[in-house]
């Protein structure tokens, strides 16, 4: 298998835990500290600790040349007024791209640079969303109803750095601002300056 | 643009052409002595020269890290019983691997590697296909009615080698044989050990 080509079916009707090696589960237990309004997290954590995402990934050997690949589903919800997200992350390669494939749903990479520099991209089924290389990104389901399911492809030898995100956080966030989605600052996020 | 992390919406209603810079057209002329019936291909080409596929892909870096990625759409159609498909090619650095996801339609990926071995993995919409590293591959179109729509991510340091391919052959040839899909072998494919 490891050398071999091989085809994925990518159905959830068929069941991703059949065809991917791995599977990640992301509880909001393990996002402490990601999310600003930290009453809220508590409140929901006290009730239930929710599944917020899950990975289903091909286990590839992590060198140059091969290429992970899976996908990521961010299931609806809210902490306060901010949407469900991934924890992002930086590449610990950092000159590394990725690329994204919306299968389902909607929503919005949230990117920056290690320099300070920022950007949203908003997506829909049937868009690829390229994240260059020295972008952190962040995916965030901005439906409340729908689970939103990426197909992702990176370099094999990437890697992911979440520590420098846990610390500084993205400097822009997004939220339900009166049923709407809205890019805010984040007021706890480190600038370049404040490192 | 070239720094920046963009979106694309992949879709034909809304045109390709606009999204992607580069547009790669082969036509039948383009793909001489690729197809075994060499007199069923003059025959068609003397009436048109066909648009057999057609390749929509980013711009990006050439460089490891980079993500070449586009779109390919294989045309349906048949020359003598063999079905319409890519020229196939060996990447330049040999040990990269490539990602195809099906959008649209239906067909078979058709691999070998250097010394010999092959393998075809036949596939649908929905399902990705994953091109191991060292594994030459070509993408072959096995419905007469549709296109088949592929979306792809390589490495950006990977390259082309079609020589290769143009050279010695595939080991394996997609058919249509009483009007079903039949995998047999190339009598023209030189092995290795007559190379």
């Amino acid at each position: 298998m490891m050398d071999h080509p091989f085809t994925l079916k990518i159905s959830p009707e068929r069941g991703y835990l059949e065809l991917f090696s791995n599977h990640i589960t992301r509880h909001l237990s393990a996002m402490r500290n990601q999310f600003l309004d930290k009453d809220a997290y508590e409140s929901i954590l006290k009730k239930e600790d929710v599944l917020v995402y899950e990975v289903y990934e091909s286990k590839r050997p992590e060198i140059a040349g091969e290429l992970l690949h899976g996908i990521s589903i961010v299931h609806p919800g809210k902490v306060g007024d901010e949407y469900f997200m991934t924890k992002g992350h930086f590449h610990s390669e950092l000159e590394t791209a990725e690329v994204y494939y919306c299968l389902h749903g909607q929503g919005m990479m949230v990117m920056e640079t290690p320099e300070g520099s920022w950007t949203v991209e908003a997506f829909n089924a049937g868009d690829l969303v390229y994240v260059s290389p020295r972008w952190a990104h962040r995916s965030v389901n901005t439906s409340l109803i729908e689970d939103l399911i990426m197909l992702f492809v990176y370099p094999g030898n990437a890697g992911h750095d979440y520590r420098t995100i846990e610390r500084q956080g993205f400097r822009k966030m997004i939220v339900d601002k009166d049923s709407q989605v809205a890019i805010v600052d984040n007021p706890h996020w480190i600038s370049p300056e404040e490192r």
